[in-house]
């Protein structure tokens, strides 16, 4: 039986701010990336949402990110990589905390932005990430891009390592992500998504933006709290697995 | 034989911006306030102050404070009690995993700016900041202005409270901070700051500004790191110290 | 003829955070209202709406707000007078700057938040807010809380001033409106915002929560960009003006 | 006669924090770079500082830099040239919309930090910085590194350019300033200081760190406000000035 876990990036806008972000959207997936309050998010949505995953039974994730307000997280900032150590340190320390203090358990860490895709490639960032997760709490799952560097280190230390995929995002021929600024980079229609879905869960590959076909682990499937059309997607998914054979469920290991 | 702490606040600036905090003060103190990122602070110099804190034995607090960084977290808010709960909870989580990280344990708590003026005072946030407290670790010991509303509620909830006096700071006749905006509130000399402390702790009362003379508990003292005099005076201070019997170390509860 | 301004608040996302704002609402505006950096905004939100109001002939506000990203400006922040002027002299003074280079001229000043609503009804922070705009242009023309201490006080200095009134949220007997947190303090159909805009409009009146009726006048109109059902609303309330002789144009003095 | 402007960096704090400004600096320097509230500074501060400028007859400048408190503007941020000229537009608009209303007009803008250095390297950033100045006002100054890029592209622009050199930092051979990781960057002492200050103010050159001498152009000498030794160092260069025919004075074009 194929396994697969359903994350998504959460607790992303501010306590009193405008809130886009619906949390029944809980129902749908099994692991939740909690913003940690660097890139987004704050302790009253931080909690909100933990609090909420509690409810659900969704497992919890720390989702630290560089401190950039402005620029989402998503802007490089040519940290050296002790400041990316005590990065990671403290977010993924208060999200555990927190998690505790409110009657549950972390769960597992998932970068975010740019520092998701810079420690996917730079080894000094990767080993700095992983030191930290590991000095917080060894049995920590490391979530990160399948194929990357970071998946490669994360093991080397001892993680258990979920490789993750995108339902919504095109792929290069090398594994990474298009970048977002590239046209076609965010598959919009369901059916792209659905369809590429299909091929990483079933037969772990993908097709990449050239027409080539890799390889490429599918533990577990990120989806966005703002695509449009997400509801229907996920309803999809979770009828198509129901047909396949395919368990959703938080991801515990391999 | 009379026990006294020394506590100060530290890692209230940013880390690569103007350092005025010298950690030399490590060694002539015994307990350290540690920012933790909302109104002050960033996991660069957190870090770097709890690793001193760690090698001169010096005992680490977590410092929480109001996210009001161009306020300096000295200007009220007006959270709900609920929200000032969430805010402690996050702060204390940050860094008691840090500092159990970096291969310490977390010792107390010491609310700072407006959330400590406004918990001195209100039974409702004061209670919300001791459940947070209890909620992350009920072994912490809560830092309080001695004879304030946040000492009754500590203790009421099962807290180990250390009552906090100040070298450098007039007292109104209600035992409660003369306001920094008020001419005098300051003490500047080191004669004057000498004076109060030796009534503080061989009397255990203090003089306030209209010349009475009131009762207060002196577990710890605090003093200030931008401080002119700072170190003349800490030098005077354990020197007198020695000569009466004074016994300078970390409080570990009466 | 009846002359009414449609006015929206806008640029008050991040520039690579999530883009919730569709500026595709310019044509159905007459003016916008765009934030200035301090509760939310940042120069390329501003520069790109500002640059969207220009093609589309729309009037250009600053909105200044409180130091508050978190809170979103929705919270009071207890400043002297004197700070709340220069927060608005800064505020203002930017966007009036970023518009002229970029080929506009600034034709007004809506207030945001916990801001408007405390300089609607205490008159040392309308008279610190009036000052501020005087100091930079006293021709800017000052949009306020139809029936409010800072409308009389923006007259008073020799400030134009338009009146707002909101399409969708309720009011209270004595004019302000219903806060935020009272259920049924917004409102969501097209159907009752349709009708209070017309009695506002029309008769320069409104029923509030109490079923009374108060006079108002109604020299714009708000409108919220993350309301749903926002384009049909607009839709149906140009259609509506143009059957009733409504003009919908910038407010341009009575 | 030789003509020397002496500038420095202000404003930098916040308005409640702990002030290390002393604004008595005024009266030894001839013009003031006024932090504009996204690397530091806040509007009140901003404020005060122009106010003591104006009271003291010191030219002020616009001082702006990346939109990063934690990082203090001294990290890199790749920006595009485009968010680069909205950084600035934005930021000179705001300095000087409020010198304006406070009764002064801006003189120069003079950038800060990582982005003072990138745009003394980078065309593409240098003319973004240039083309935002002159939108605001093509009679601004340009303070900007001696015999840099950026010294170029403002003159071909047609700005006035004054261009800045260092009592105390080290220079590499190519002209530029030594980093500040690098040991012996920054120079400590009032004598090598006001050695290095004749050297470029009489010679118009300067002893790099490998002991070659290179020419620099000296219209204006940086100093720092939180260097130990100022005001020994500013009275002394003062009193030299005076004895070799050297004029302190802002600078107002070659």
């Amino acid at each position: 039986m194929i396994h697969l876990d359903i994350n998504c990036d959460l607790a992303e806008g501010f306590s009193r701010g405008r809130q886009t972000e619906d949390l029944g959207i809980m129902k749908w997936i099994t692991s939740v990336n909690v913003a940690c309050g660097l890139h987004a998010g704050d302790p009253h949505n931080i909690c909100r949402t933990v609090e909420a995953a509690l409810r659900h039974g969704v497992k919890i994730g720390a989702h630290p990110g560089y401190p950039d307000v402005q620029g989402f997280g998503r802007r490089s900032m040519n940290l050296s990589a002790r400041e990316v150590y005590e990065l990671v340190l403290y977010q993924v320390a208060a999200l555990s905390g927190v998690t505790k203090a409110l009657g549950g358990s972390l769960h597992h860490v998932k970068l975010h932005g740019a520092l998701y895709n810079e420690a996917a490639e730079q080894p000094e960032l990767a080993e700095a990430v992983v030191q930290a997760i590991v000095d917080i709490d060894g049995d920590l799952i490391l979530y990160a891009l399948s194929g990357s560097k970071l998946v490669e280190i994360g093991l080397e230390y001892g993680l258990q390592v979920a490789e993750e995929v995108f339902a919504d995002r095109a792929y290069l021929p090398n594994g990474r992500l298009a970048p977002r600024e590239l046209e076609g980079s965010v598959l919009i229609s369901k059916e792209e998504q659905m369809q590429q879905t299909r091929q990483l869960v079933l037969e772990q590959t993908v097709q990449t933006v050239d027409g080539s076909v890799i390889a490429l682990a599918a533990d577990t499937l990120c989806v966005h709290a703002e695509s449009p059309d997400l509801l229907p997607f996920l309803t999809e998914l979770h009828r198509w697995a129901k047909q396949h054979d395919v368990k959703i469920e938080p991801f515990c290991g391999k």
